[in-house]
């Protein structure tokens, strides 16, 4: 009967309720075939993200490899193993093809990954295909393991490997160039601006010394994240009990987990904590939410600075990377910018959902899992990448403007403040408003009302003088 | 016994809980007191809006003088009603002490008013504080009416004056001050600015028509929230069905408030969303959350293009209203577009706070009401003055720097672009990169490239030629 | 040289930067093969959303005929429509391969859109890829166009038939699907709960008319945004001037546009308004968020009122649709619920989102053009698809549990509240506290204490006569 | 001249824009009086949070204290130290009448307490209020300082004591009391619930400890935050050069703070980014927002295993705080749970402002300062508070309703699980769903299958053995 179901190119498997045709050449079976027909919400963006598939084959393996311990036969679990290692080395993405928008505690993608190990388990010992046999997706592959805690667990090493392997390294690489640009811009005075308006100087390389200082705080900020992410559910099985497991089963996968990711998870303290509530990935996102303001902040700056060539404070020129306009010649929009103040606006938003998914847990589950997690891992590769990007495309080639920079500068009439010890508050008043009020410079104003000879206008307003305490 | 009970300044008032010392000169009974015993939660900014106390007040004028059709006596009605308007005009205000962090339904700020107009009425018909006669806080002030559904209608009628008598106005003010600005400013060519860099000119009274249409379409965004607001919940008392009122009774409460406000009040037309869901004010909030990104983009453009004096781009002069700086004559701060954009966030992260009560209500009743009530008024109350003083202090006083304007029009490269009919695209570019490289003007180098002459470049290159289509 | 640089499988193509190999069977040319060197961020969800690529097709496709009578040949003009409704059919989806974070003014998805379609044009006149004869990207596609005008327009039209094709007819189906559960249930009186507690009864079709009322009035909101995302910025050019444009012009496009799409595009009466801001957007996303407040209170209404089987509130049954637990049977999950809610977490964030950006546009362009449409695009069709998928999966297959129902109903001691008229509050609240103390019925209890007999007790105490006003 | 401006009950204070009346019992001056004219936003919950004005008074003492050594005479100094203890002490926040929407770096707010300080000092050395003279606000109480950063410097002071005193001692409050319920119900075995639906059994003891892991990761979460508030602002002056002020000002302020406080402030190390940047606060909201999540969920699931007390679930009972309904007795509504779980969405939107203010600072200042400080100092405060009253009005008095709770559990279909083990899944399977389909217990329908006697049920099926790993 199952061949007299089956199409060309299509196979029956089964689940609990019923028989299904899947494709021939999938390795998935009935749940996530039932899931496809059930959940049809979305578009390409819409998959459940493949960090979270590599994340579960990495539990699957790591779960294998102790479940020998417990009583599974070697030769099985050596097969799940290999199946998972093909997983994690990205060969069977294809394979996982459900989306987000499914049930809330990712079950029906942890059945997906059953599946798929167990039939590429059983093809690697030359089963049948949809037979369960040897390899049972449920007793086997699951054993031990409940998707109330194997979903948790793969997010917590889908989000930590992202964190460790995309954001981090992206911050770092933008902080080594901001660090470089604060060097090389070290002895260029300029105006300052507060309010966005004129105000007392400082050097470009102070300025750029703040942008070091906010992404070095984010680098610290999201790795402080890190040890509550390393905690895992894994061992909390159907209610955080750990029921139908064995002591120290849980302590031992989050033992292989570290291992073969080279992190250093361990069990989590309470896995009552750890089905229901993901807090851990409010925190992080919560940190990743303040890393955008900190980079939303710094590219506005960048732009404004670069603003021109003629009509904008033109202090700064970035990298031209692509044409601007067809029309206009000289024209170079900041896209690299662009792009990362998009970004952080994303993400931004993305905390949103994951804070109200985070807020709605319920008695022993939360069921915005798929949801939170693919926000946080979106959040953390576009913060990654985007990093990377504006650093190679537009930090690493700006250049500063010295002639502009040094002719906005000593137009400024803040620089009067100088004279205040020299003339008194007042005069140096008299000065400034005399100039606002005619468009003349400082100097000249102040030498035509006899309140100081040229001389010492240039002996005492001297603005690398006034760059720190004294 | 009630006299042994109370201290000096005090009198004992009860509810079925037992008694309780209130203070002697307060209207308001057991039921609030209690309250203020079981929420000490918050400062001085968390007190329940004056704005739904005054609200209350008119529901249970118009509820008085129904409930006369339905069997309550004339004289506790009319006292009812006396005690009502004191109410309504602000003259009670200190006797409702009550914090948001209450019961989400707002009862006991329902009781608060139920005792203090039962007292009041007592006290204008001869009776005794605290007696509950000839005037029951329940029996009579509450007569057909459960918290369920008084707060929901308070929340509404609260919340559409506030709209009509607070945003609305200051939204018109601004528009009616930008609508002239644009006026003043339409003969006003100047360089247009797109990715924050140079671009092809418009007028500054072009740049202003788009400020004036945002505020234009925010008040019409606003005003098509108003009829959803006008619908009341009065009628639907516990869970919505109506219970224990009378038919008629819903239309004509909601008459009567139409009548006392002026504004268009009727009966929901399906209580059990009026009560367990509060969507009227997500919807409320999402417009106003539009109009923040509004104003928020207009304070921006306005505080960038009035920077400077001397640093920025100065095309736009802002009043002066206070010392900017002790040391820096000429400094003048755009301190009303930061107060407004600092509403402007504000205003959004209300709408966030209200969004997420609105999702969160449960069966029957949402239980988010005075949080999402507070942060709607709190938002139109911020944004309707912050527009009157951002119209009165900035935005009348706005000057243009047309010296300013024009110099930077005439040093722009992109005005080449008028050009590219009488020589070509590729002379056009070869003047502007030129010209970009060396740091002269078009003109000068037009005519060193011998590409053009001088008159033909001043017959040929007018900003003014260029601000529409032909 | 052109021969020499180009690899197998590769032609070159040339912007203004220079020359660059593009894969020889895409139609793409250098602006979008450098705009992917230039933008590696995200993963498979972060490409430029299918929708914006074909309502650009509608444009350039309803732009080209206009051009006809302004000059464009014929024969241009049509070859250019020809490759635009292939665009708009879909066939050439794989042309497209940029992502959202790219220059904020989504300048290179114009450019990828001109050169696709300018190089399907040239193929079907014989010419040579690349080449730019006899169709160039930019005189020919693009003429009388800017990506600044032209991308904000692919986004009104993208949103307008997302939410007319999608998001709207999904809301129609699930009202239509609640309305006829409101009208299956209209007899079922069942408890009603307030702050989650035992409250006076109603009807379940009167709990569903409220879910009714709650989609009706977001298709309201829905439907009210419309009007503001018909209008359209085509004809506004660079800075919103119409630079470049025929007078006429920017009428007869979005008249085009309108007989392509059947839906009633005008063209925007403020064009700096149409590109300085997306307040449109940001409407329509508020319009969106209020809908997923509402659809999470409905959906989690649902699944409370399903829960248990045996020790939950049990009321309703879903029907199930995928193995809910290896080890339990009877477990129904409410997974449906559990996406939409998920999807509405998912709404509301991207809604932060879109107001960010829309909050950050500066002087004649807002830069945040590609976040902004792919979040409005990305919540319409989740909430469409999401609308139906928990319509026809959950919705439409809910039954009442009548015998729980009835026995939840008459063991609540609220319907003592039937006999205030009878024996008085005092006794009646005796009664209630007394069986609420002893877990014993009210009508047992009732009859214990003397207080009335079974027949008066049978005969007052009817919950079907407390469902509404008398 | 004074003399003929000033009024009855006004004297005359001049600032640089010129003579102003203030009411002749306020210390404040001109600028304070100036702001109040310019900035007529908001209403009662709008003022500048006290807890800024006690933080700057912190500060001005301190630096009062640093200025010694930098030429301040002792006896001014002094008496600026006199006068600020009184602002510490709250002796004078009548002085301090401003709103949080002035300025966005608060100088007015500087302005004020400098001006406060000063006529206090002047008064108490004998001299005339308004005089300036022997103290002045700006020379002498704002001595190497400039609002730039002394408002920041506010910010932190005001909310690290805040967490210190108000938010981590509720939080700790909360902890304790779920700890003592989580040992209290330690033995109390439970139906467990995911997605909200009937599951494995754990203990009530368990559920609660993951309300303590919750509130103990929050804890830390927000301590976390606290190293970087204790860095403060003070000796960047202007732009963060530290123009004006001496070596080791910085440093020594500092101590000072750290002195007065008892909290261990440090200076900045980067006062660049301490001024144009407040990322400290944005993570500290993100900390709050994640505890607001935790304790979303934790109340959340109080109200509904109270919910009841007949038609819910009933498990717990709450303590009865105040009348429920004049209707219905036995009606506890969750009152305290009503009013966290709104402060917590008040918390999450607040952080969305927070954000938005983070995200916007532009070149060397953040002008969004008053917006982000009072979110997050409402948000500290009413964590704190509700906290308390949480825990006090609710926690403490939470009973377990055990007979319910053992009602339930042995009503659940899922204790069949604990046959698998003897009978196999299937013949378990049947049972239950057997029992299922009739209504009847697992344990009935397992002798009437013939499966296994009553001895046996007794003997396998028992819910204590679930708990936990074998």
């Amino acid at each position: 009967t199952k061949r007299s179901l089956a199409s060309a190119g299509f196979r029956i498997e089964t689940d609990s309720f019923g028989e299904l045709q899947v494709p021939a050449d999938k390795y998935y079976g009935a749940n996530t075939a039932r899931s496809l027909m059930n959940f049809k919400i979305g578009g390409p963006g819409d998959k459940m993200p493949i960090e979270v598939i590599h994340a579960f084959a990495i539990l699957k393996k790591a779960a294998a490899e102790v479940n020998k311990e417990f009583g599974l036969s070697v030769e099985l679990a050596n097969a799940i193993t290999k199946a998972a290692d093909e997983v994690i080395a990205g060969d069977l993405d294809s394979h996982f093809p459900l989306v987000i928008w499914q049930t809330g505690s990712g079950t029906q993608s942890n059945m997906n990954i059953n599946e798929v190990l167990a039939n590429r388990a059983i093809e690697l010992l030359g089963g049948e295909l949809g037979s369960k046999n040897p390899v049972h997706p449920n007793d086997h592959v699951n054993k031990s393991q409940s998707s109330n805690d194997t979903y948790p667990t793969a997010m917590h090493i889908g989000v930590a490997r992202s964190i460790t392997n995309v954001l981090l390294p992206g911050l770092r690489t933008l902080e080594t160039a901001l660090e470089q640009k604060a060097t090389e811009f070290k002895d260029i005075v300029k105006i300052g601006r507060t309010h966005t308006q004129d105000a007392t100087p400082l050097t470009l390389g102070q300025e750029f010394s703040g942008y070091v200082q906010q992404v070095k705080n984010g680098i610290a900020r999201v790795e402080s994240c890190l040890p509550r992410l390393y905690e895992l559910a894994a061992g909390g099985t159907a209610v955080g009990t750990g029921l139908n497991t064995r002591i120290g089963f849980a302590e031992k996968v989050a033992a292989n987990v570290a291992s073969i990711t080279g992190l250093p998870f361990v069990t989590a303290p309470n896995k009552f904590e750890a089905l229901a509530a993901h807090d851990a990935l409010v925190e992080a996102s919560g940190a990743f939410n303040t890393v955008a303001c900190s980079l939303m902040k710094i590219a506005n700056d960048i732009r404004f600075l670069a603003s021109g060539p003629r009509c904008g404070l033109g202090e700064l020129t970035l990298p031209e990377n692509e044409p601007g306009s067809s029309i206009m010649p000289g024209k170079v929009n900041p896209t690299q910018c662009e792009a990362i103040t998009m970004v952080c606006a994303q993400v931004m938003g993305n905390h949103v959902a994951v804070s109200i998914g985070g807020s709605n847990g319920h008695f022993e589950l939360n069921v915005f899992k798929p949801m939170m997690v693919s926000n946080v891992l979106r959040s953390s590769r576009l913060i990654g990448d985007a990093c990377v990007s504006f650093t190679e495309n537009c930090v690493n080639g700006i250049t500063a403007n010295e002639d502009r920079i040094s002719s906005l500068l000593h137009e400024s009439l803040m620089l009067v403040t100088a004279l205040n010890p020299h003339i008194g508050y007042d005069a140096a008043a008299k000065i400034a408003k005399t100039a606002h009020k005619n468009g003349s410079t400082l100097k000249q104003t102040a030498i035509e009302l006899n309140l100081l000879t040229a001389e010492q206008f240039d002996m005492w307003v001297k603005p690398e003088d006034m760059l720190g305490p004294k």
